[in-house]
């Protein structure tokens, strides 16, 4: 297993590729992933969970939107996780996330997840070392029960630089239209950067060889999009799908 | 680890006990459960969830209903697993049971859990043996998730002999306040007693040295009753239980 330093993973593009291009070929994939999506959903066999997570502005929101412009609402759903609340508090980690994993058929997409809790968590030492190994533990097992029940599990972490996150988040103050979006907690957060990038490189060592992590680089939405769209249709074609056989 | 076999345990009480002086003695258990339960709620910080398995009238309402009869309904919630539904069937098969889970402070019963997944399931031949052995796994992973959060998990397996539950069925039929129970079904189930009695006792062995089953004698009700509530009071008594401090 080679540990992931994401210190040496670029954040953008290839140099020789271009926008348009990629651009064209991320709608046919997103094209056909709808259609192997429709029959995953006849077939009622198999579900899909997507896992994002990302720093702050790393665009976890509009990838979603792109990546699966082209299914329908019954055939995905989506869950932001999050602060938790009280209630959610007052179980283990993983009981809110356990609520929302795929029925058969469906895609569910978590923007965020369980990782928020070996992650923020951490950086901000609300639990201890000892803490973090066993729910290192737990979500493993976790997700093995999601796989043994023919839950595809897929993990995306977007990775952007520094400074295109500081870009970002100063549109949000700039654009009307991303101003709902700024939280000055977000630029206080943005201190720990170091933390969170040892913190993640963690989780992909200690969550990572059974079921592991796609590192998309994220500085530029059309290569991002191209990434993941590219990955899941990849994990959709490995399922045996088939319309169900006419019966009698 | 020594094995259980369910055939060398008696179902009935020592021959040297006497009915009434035991039921005072539950009487006086159950108040001192409830009493341990009111601090477990104020402190919010440990919970109980007892697991109840038995045959069929094996007497599992009747004991929740009087090993729990002195706590407010605002301290427990009793949850029975049936037949799962459509919904429940098209997701991982702890998914139905993880959201019942008990909330810091609560008393939470599973008349039936997630170990009819792993009994009726196994004896009718509805999975392979490959899939038990899986489940086995995840029921031990999921219960030391919920242990990991302080939730204390104690479980109850009924004891009756075949004989008895005999009598019991025939007296649904018979008692008009007891027809209500009645399932002809029950009875074809009965003719599988051997396949669950070994089913059971591989149950025993695979999910349980961590977290041990308490096998009820379960033929008299005040003998059930008196020991699955020693259990709990044991339980609860291993807790360190206090009334929050004054605040400020």
């Amino acid at each position: 297993m080679t540990e992931i330093k994401l210190a040496e993973i670029s954040t953008l593009p290839p140099g020789d590729l271009d926008k348009e291009p990629i651009e064209d070929a991320t709608k046919k994939i997103t094209k056909e992933i709808e259609d192997l999506q429709e029959i995953m959903q006849a077939q009622r066999k198999y579900s899909l969970l997507v896992v994002m997570q990302g720093m702050d502005a790393s665009g976890k929101d509009s990838a979603v939107k792109k990546v699966f412009d082209e299914i329908g609402p019954a055939g995905i759903k989506v869950q932001a996780f999050k602060k938790p609340t009280e209630e959610e508090m007052s179980h283990d980690f993983l009981w809110r996330v356990h609520k929302h994993v795929p029925e058969k058929g469906m895609i569910q997409v978590f923007n965020r997840s369980h990782y928020e809790d070996v992650l923020i968590q951490r950086v901000h030492k609300w639990i201890d070392e000892k803490t973090v190994m066993k729910r290192f533990s737990h979500i493993n097992n976790f997700e093995r029960l999601l796989q043994d029940s023919n839950t595809v599990v897929i993990k995306f972490y977007l990775h952007i630089s520094k400074d295109q996150q500081l870009i970002e988040l100063n549109e949000r103050i700039s654009d009307p239209k991303k101003f709902y979006k700024h939280n000055e907690n977000d630029f206080n957060e943005r201190q720990h950067w170091d933390e969170y990038m040892s913190a993640y490189e963690d989780v992909f060592k200690n969550c990572g060889p059974e079921i592991p992590w796609h590192i998309i680089p994220s500085d530029r939405n059309w290569y991002k999009e191209y990434c993941m769209a590219s990955a899941i249709l990849e994990a959709l074609r490995a399922l045996p799908l088939e319309y169900p056989p006419k019966q009698g």
